[in-house]
């Protein structure tokens, strides 16, 4: 007998009755509808090895720096979570610590998929995690031992569990793809599992390791060509690679949105100057701002949906990141603009319907005043899901009310998931699909739509518009 | 017999039961009231002229950006519309196009709009439209011929329908106001027609053409003087002009809010410089931050009510500017800021109570945090209603929320519907009446106010608010 | 009988009923817990000197700026409201231009207050105050003289009836906090009065009145030290005096976040130019950044709690200052950033749990964006609660949204009524747990947390979360 709150089938459906039985109702229509995941950072390699997961902590916890950052901020020292390699803690010491301070995850998104997924996907009541002692955390932890040894759930099985349909991956551009390769031609697997252009590090030429990398990229892809010019055919060789082996989107993490494009002649002194660790800050942004404009001209040619996400302060605790690496929850948002910034790109690229140009934020405000501006006028702008420190259940609502009334729903690019916590999946999508129903009920109660009318358009949502934006 | 979701008398009421009844007898306050609109785009002209609307193509599609950017943003280019004189199709097959993607209008505000006046003015049920097909399509159209042929859906007869008092222009300095004039002097055409004062094009050194207008308007209006002295006492002497065909009002489409005041010798040489073409971008917009400020200064001794809409890119792409003109659109928003730009004037007028400034944004973040503040200190500081791309439904909800708190309902501009699409008013017009009646209602429910309060506050929001603030 | 609106049990609570059930039980949970108030402007001297307060008008609207600019927004000169020590009218004179104007308050969080202070404190039914009368104004005038003459309202008799238990106050960092130490070494006082460590006047090196400050500052508690290494010292002295007299907290009014530390020897060039009037903008406002960097060093080794509030433009009306002074409902926020601002800050003393550094903000965009990202990953960084403008009833529903999909509720400061009201104090607080009753109940509602696990929190946010945050 299930007593968990967690279970309850009308969890995050609106509190008004009236309004709650229509969101009933149009969730019903989506609930089972299989899971498009169109971007993430799930290794593809972990399906081709097929190993059981090592423990519970290597699964749910160390890697997923949503969970981590929350126990660092109550005092917990990444390396008692085994964060970035350390061991300063067993795995079952880690796991208790999580249980110790599970009370820290009420009310977050966090708390919520991390209860999701023990209910749903282990079958463990996750109140059992209320009582914080050892003795639970031990019971727990042994449970799921035992549940990580069964072939059910291995990488390769979970996708039939998890209804996952498709699955894309984000990818170094000289990555030889070859796990992509391995899984596409294995008639036994069954999600797809698409790779994901993703060349950040190679524009960013104000971080450490650019210079190695670029030379390395040229050398490797640029067909004998040297300069710009060869690190354009770089670009260029590598994403027809991509494509060959089932790519359909470049993803990019910005710094900002700026999309000014400069000459060849300009690009190649700056290009010189940062080989040489003499460019100036300015110069290295009005790089990465002319390739975001080269990028986008080379999706003219070759299709490849453009996803941008700028606006990010990575590493922002410098000891940290000396300690442990990046991506441990210290990348912090900053203010973006869009109107601005994309303007080159947009007033060149942004007529052609053909080419879909994403756009993310982690800035709340940007949603109402630029992105559903842009994305109702550019046959070629799409308003991004609310994502990362966004995708929550308040601010998902909210980010319907902010778009919804300019732009309508169609040019909404699906939900993304965008987790390195792979059991997380199912819980996040089923979150999003609450929250539409969530939503919709709303405008039919106070009759704005038709229920049948809401109907279709939460089926769209959650099916159609993730495949019809990103060309799947 | 109605059976549209938009006939329903509870539209945009509140889920909550007895919220909704509450809601339901506010409304009743005020939903009767005649409509007062101080501030849109419809042209005076068109009353003299008194002719019937070409066809429904015509009236309802091609001048209505909100409308055919939702369609361009699918893929319609928008000469298929019949945009900007474009004649790709015919009238006929441009409503065909817009009927087959009515689907993209559900929960938009232009959709809503667009329902209502099919079933308030044209007495259609809109959900004909939903099913899409050419034959809908036409037979819709035919009926909309036929009704439009009719005497009273001539332009002059309209109003009275709409009970519509007062409505504003947006006109040229340079506009000799002959419509106006005809239609004050005629006892037969009831709604006050005022026209607002528009200088943009005079003060706007960065935009094509300006020099001419600029060297016109100093020769046609500066009473002999030349120069800057002979600018500024042109724009004065217009001003005079409009105030006595009727104008209340004064309107400015500003870049930014900067009102820093330049000497007038600083001024004459970057006119100078205008009119020679050698000014830098930072000189014209310090020449428009100085035309900000002596506006202001003009509105202490004429009394004209200065509005101001500052952050807006306009004609954001380019290509589509070179095809079609402005306002199709492309105008996209940007980031705004009232504290800092603001501050020369109010710390010179804010504090002269006759003296009427009315703040408005596209850009839902200054609401709260400084118009509010704004406008809750100085006696000329008025918040202006949310409009434009926030004129929807939630985002005026929010408005509510982000500005009573500090505010209070006093400092309230009355709505505003910024219109080039006659028939929308009426729709328009109400859906702020429900949206007032809304949060009102919460407020009774919450125990904030008393619903005896509320009631007299939805009729000062409604009818004195715009009556007082515009000086009508 | 009671028929006022202000008195209605449920006030605030959510409209749907079942989720105000919830709302109730959650709420009577804390509402009779004490009154913790680390943050505030009450002068302490009042408590010592403990005379009667002179008249209505000095007790409840001279000194209020929140209600008095709103008067003052409707056209009423300040002078007649005895601002800033004029005497245009007399208490009784002013007291029914307040009444008069009673219904500008309606839905504002001043108005609320006021009701509630009438309600509770006074006993007066405040729906009295609506018939705007003088007559009205005058007995309600005469029935608070009355009251205020009782021994019962004297200032040291209020604590218990507020069942206030902690009282913080700001001081100038060379107040002999002789008052505090009176109330300390007195028996018969009961709520723990604190002093708060201000030094703003301080380090704004821009301000009219800084150099003699400063110099005065150095003389007397640089411990003999000069320059740059004497103002250090001193600051650090004067800490530590502040401690000893019970302070827990030190407080920044900041213009921005930046926290860039200089070198000692440029800041003493700064200090040096400062002090010679030669400095520039950007010279001081990189010592003030400076200073920032240097009190949170402080605060490594004296423990004291640092909380700052950026981003205000004081005096906006210059005519006004200049008639009125400070403080006169005349502040205006602007924009404010957190994330690249203090990373110098935060990734140099961020990590240390011992370290509690309040980040509050005017400017609502910052909470979901930045403040709550840093505070869910940095060990010291605890999310400020919304205050000044922003202590609104819809805007702390919106913050309770915004921050604890990031941060759960365990980084929270606790509320914060920064009032100059005294009797302001039990209204406010009584609304931030009606508030948080109402997020909470909504979450219990949505399946989203238990209302075990609701109750336990809302006891940690209302009375253990201050304690633990201003280590009290």
């Amino acid at each position: 007998m299930r007593t968990s709150h967690a279970a309850h089938p009308d969890r995050l459906l609106p509190a008004d009755p009236a309004t709650r039985d229509i969101a009933r109702r149009l969730l019903a229509h989506v609930e089972d509808l299989p899971i498009i995941s169109p971007h993430g950072h799930i290794d593809a390699s972990m399906f081709v090895r097929d190993e059981a997961f090592a423990d519970p902590t290597a699964l749910l916890i160390s890697p997923d720096h949503y969970l981590t950052r929350i126990l660092h901020s109550a005092g917990i020292d990444l390396s008692e979570l085994r964060v970035g390699g350390h061991e300063a803690t067993t795995p079952r010491e880690a796991f208790r610590i999580f249980v110790e301070h599970w009370g820290l995850y009420a009310g977050t998104a966090t708390g919520y998929w991390v209860e999701q997924e023990f209910e749903h996907v282990f079958g463990i009541n996750p109140d059992r995690l209320n009582s914080g002692t050892p003795d639970a955390a031990d019971a727990i932890y042994d449970e799921l031992v035992e549940i990580l040894a069964k072939p059910d759930f291995r990488p390769r099985a979970l996708p039939e569990q998890f209804n996952l349909e498709v699955l894309a991956t984000s990818d170094d551009p000289l990555d030889d793809l070859a796990a992509h390769k391995q899984l596409a031609d294995d008639p036994t697997f069954s999600p797809r599992a698409l790779p994901t252009f993703r060349p950040d590090a190679y524009t960013k030429t104000y971080n450490p390791g650019w210079a190695e990398k670029t030379i390395k990229l040229i050398d490797a892809a640029g067909g004998g060509k040297q300069g710009f010019v060869g690190y354009l055919e770089a670009m260029r060789n590598r994403r027809q690679y991509f494509i060959e082996h089932g790519a359909t989107s470049a993803d990019h993490g910005l710094h900002d949105t700026d999309s000014t494009p400069l000459s060849h002649a300009d690009a190649q002194t700056i290009l010189d100057k940062g080989l040489a660790g003499t460019a100036s800050l300015a110069e290295m942004r009005a790089f990465e701002a002319n390739m975001t404009y080269r990028f986008s001209e080379m999706s003219q040619d070759d299709g490849l949906v453009m996803t941008i996400h700028p606006g990010v302060y990575r590493n922002h605790s410098t000891s940290a990141q000396q300690r442990f690496g990046a991506d441990i929850g210290a990348d912090i948002p900053f203010r973006v603009e869009y109107t601005k910034g994309s303007q080159a790109l947009l007033s060149s690229f942004g007529e052609n319907k053909d080419f879909h140009f994403v756009m993310f934020t982690i800035d709340e405000t940007v949603f109402s005043r630029e992105i559903a501006p842009l994305a109702g006028y550019y046959p070629a702008a799409y308003v991004g899901a609310p994502w990362w420190f966004i995708e929550e259940i308040d601010a998902m609502n909210g980010f319907r009310a902010a778009t919804t009334g300019t732009t309508g729903f169609s040019r909404y690019s699906g939900f993304i998931d965008d987790t390195r916590a792979y059991c997380s999946i199912p819980a996040r999508h089923n979150t999003s699909r609450r929250v539409e129903a969530n939503y919709l009920a709303r405008l039919v109660t106070e009759h704005r739509i038709s229920e049948n009318r809401a109907a279709e358009i939460i089926v769209d949502l959650i099916d159609a518009s993730p495949r019809r934006v990103f060309k799947l």
